[in-house]
Formats: C-alpha cells, structure tokens, sequence
C-alpha cells in the first residue's frame, strides 16, 4: 500500500456498468515523510474518505478484495484513512494536528 | 486508474482467438493536471470511446472485469470517458468545454 | 499491453516441466512513436511471430489467458502481430510499407 | 521479493473491515548491497517484525497468501525477517552483527 | 520474463510457514545485451539454479505457477537457467563461452 492524500475526484457517466455507483477519487502520492510525490492514481472509494483526507490505497487484485470493489473493473482502492504514522520513533503525520 | 486521452488505435489479424472483436486503442496517460505524461498504453475498448476523448483505463487482472474482456489475455482496458475532474476544488477538465 | 520489436530468442534446457515446449522471444518495446525504448522483455510467443516483426503483449495473470500459457510461469506473452497504427489520423505504422 | 527495514507504523482507525486486526508497518526498500532506496512501501506484518528488522516483503496478489492476508485489499505483506544475505560469495548482512 | 544473474541467497528462519523449504536467490537483473541494470530481486529457486547462472524469473501470480510456489507468498521465481540468447541474428551469450 501507499500513502496518499484526497485531492479530487472524477465524473464519468458512460462507464462500464459494474463502475455504477462507486466514487471515484483523485489521490496525490505521498512520500513516507509525507511530501507530494509526483504520482497520482485514480482510486474508489470504500471508506467515505473526502478531500484532503490522507488515506491508504491498494492495488492490483487486492484492490478488488474489499465488498464493494469485488468482481469490478478496479484496479486502485481507498480502504483506510490514515490517523497517524511515525518513523523512527518521531510522529510525522497526525490528522487532528 | 489512470486518466489518459485517445490517440489512435492499433490494427492486428494475426492475433489469440480470444483477441477476436476487440477494438485496441493507443492511450497517451495524462498527468492529474492535463498534461501528457511521456508514457502510453495500449487498451481494450469497453465503452465506445473514440479518438480525442479522455478516459479511464484499469489495469491487470482488472482489466478482465468487464462482461467484454472476461477471461482474455488483455491487461488494459478503457471502462469510463471521463465527464470532468477537479483538484483542490477547482476544475482540471470538463468534456464539453 | 505495449508494442514491441521482435529482436531474438532465448534458449533454455534446465527449466520449469511447465515451461517445455514454449518459445521464448526477446522483445524490444517500441514507443507509440514506433522508437525503441530503452526496455526489453522475454515473453511467450502464442501466434508464430518471428525476428522483425512488431508485435503486441500482455504481461501479468493475463499473459495465462491464452490457450498456450494457461497455468504456465508465464509473465509475458505475445498475441498479436500488429499490421498497422495511427496517431491523431496519421499512419505511424505499417507492416507492409 | 524486495528487502526492505522497518522504519515505523500506520495508524488507521476509519478503515474496510476487512483490514482489522492487521498491523501495519512502514518499510524503507533496501538495495542488495544494503543501502537504502528512495522508495517506500506500508506493508502489513504476519511474522511479529519490528522498526529495525529487515525483512522480505513480497507485494500484488502473493501477498494474499499467508494466512492472516488471505481475502483481505493487502497488496504487500512482510511475510520473512532477514537473517543474513550474501553477495558473490561475501557476506552484505548479518542481524546479529 | 526478464534476464538475470544470481549474485547471492538470503537466509530467513523467522518466516510464513508457507515459505519453508524455498531457497530465496538474491538476482542481479540484466540488460538483453547482458549488461547488469541497477534492478535486483529476491526470488525462489525452482531449478537448481547457483551462483553465477544466467537465469529467467517471473513476476507477480505467475511466480505461484511452478508446483513448489503454488499457494505461497512468492512474488518472483527462477523457472529457467538460460543457455543461451541472440539479438539480431548474433549471439549474446553462451553459458558454455
């Protein structure tokens, strides 16, 4: 998984049918000392993350192991928004500060 | 997902049976900000998009979750043309601007 | 799936039971530009492609889809010949120009 | 597999329920001669490491495999703590040294 | 598949159950002229391979394809050593030269 933060989302209308009713959301790769990486990938939804939430996502077949991606044409998942990590001992990122 | 605009498509008879009535597409990736991003792809069409359109493509395993692509050797497919996207609040791309 | 230029063969006795009788090609990948890129791959051939020709590939578990490949090692796999491409209406390609 | 070092962990409460129970862990890729690379991955631990091992991690649909993983959106899990590796017949790491 | 040289091995006693009795090849990945790429990995020997042989790996699930890695968190394994390969009609290498 990476760390990435909320930073759009995508409106498509003319999908494939099994995309109905999934939110699709733009995320902006984040290094682990949480700088903007100069990567981004297009992600569904599955916890309720929003804009500016930094989140975990998944890919590949694992980004269809959660109940609402299962069996979709997915192949990227926000499936935690992030409290809190540290490194080496030392917080470097903390939601509520 | 990536996002990526149509550029072209590929012709090929020779090909696996399980290739047969596919339309390949040459994808140019663009970057969140609408920029094109020195990186292509070659993609199953599954939504009936056409060259100049922006789309999103899913890949591996994922791209054989469609009722069109299920069970062939195709690692790329375009599921979606994008309506429009948005960073930061502010719209990147609007279809019919 | 990327194109690619058939540039040569491996040959390999001491491998895998699974592996027998596959034929195993050295791949150039091409730009949509029809440049080679600085990237190669050895892939499974599934449609009798031979030194020259440019050629499509699919890598990941549906490299497995072909009749060929199902269930094998197999990352890689060539299915189709490519005739033709165009870029923005113009022909970058042709297989018998 | 890649070898990388513990470097902390992830915290996230709001999360698929599949992912309950995991733990999380921030991994710092190393090259095989031991040197850190500008590359990180959150991996989720099945075999009690902690920040300072180094351990392998293996990513994308293996790393479902084990037995706290299988079924869950995980696309890389920690599933060895390193020992000791050698290059060219000299010894690059040793966890007691 | 891509080309490669088995520079070393890893040790690891602290491991998934699913990964006893595999020996983990540390690999130098090669150009397809046979010059090393700053690229490794660690991968499962399914051939007898040793060091200094000139080997081919799969990636991904196709890594859990060969009888020893079904089923096991094993993300790259060595299905071949490599004999011999040519590039335009010259050869690159001999593992008898």
């Amino acid at each position: 998984m990476l760390i990435a933060k909320v930073v759009g989302s995508v409106v498509a209308t003319q999908k494939d049918e099994k995309l109905e009713n999934l939110k699709l959301l733009v995320l902006q790769v984040q290094s682990h000392e949480n700088k903007p990486k100069d990567q981004y990938v297009v992600a569904v939804d599955s916890v309720q993350a929003g804009v500016g939430d930094t989140v975990l996502y998944a890919t590949g077949s694992s980004a269809r192991q959660t109940t609402l991606t299962d069996g979709r044409p997915c192949d990227a998942v926000v499936m935690a928004v992030v409290d809190s990590w540290d490194i080496d001992g030392a917080n470097v990122y903390e939601a509520w500060a």
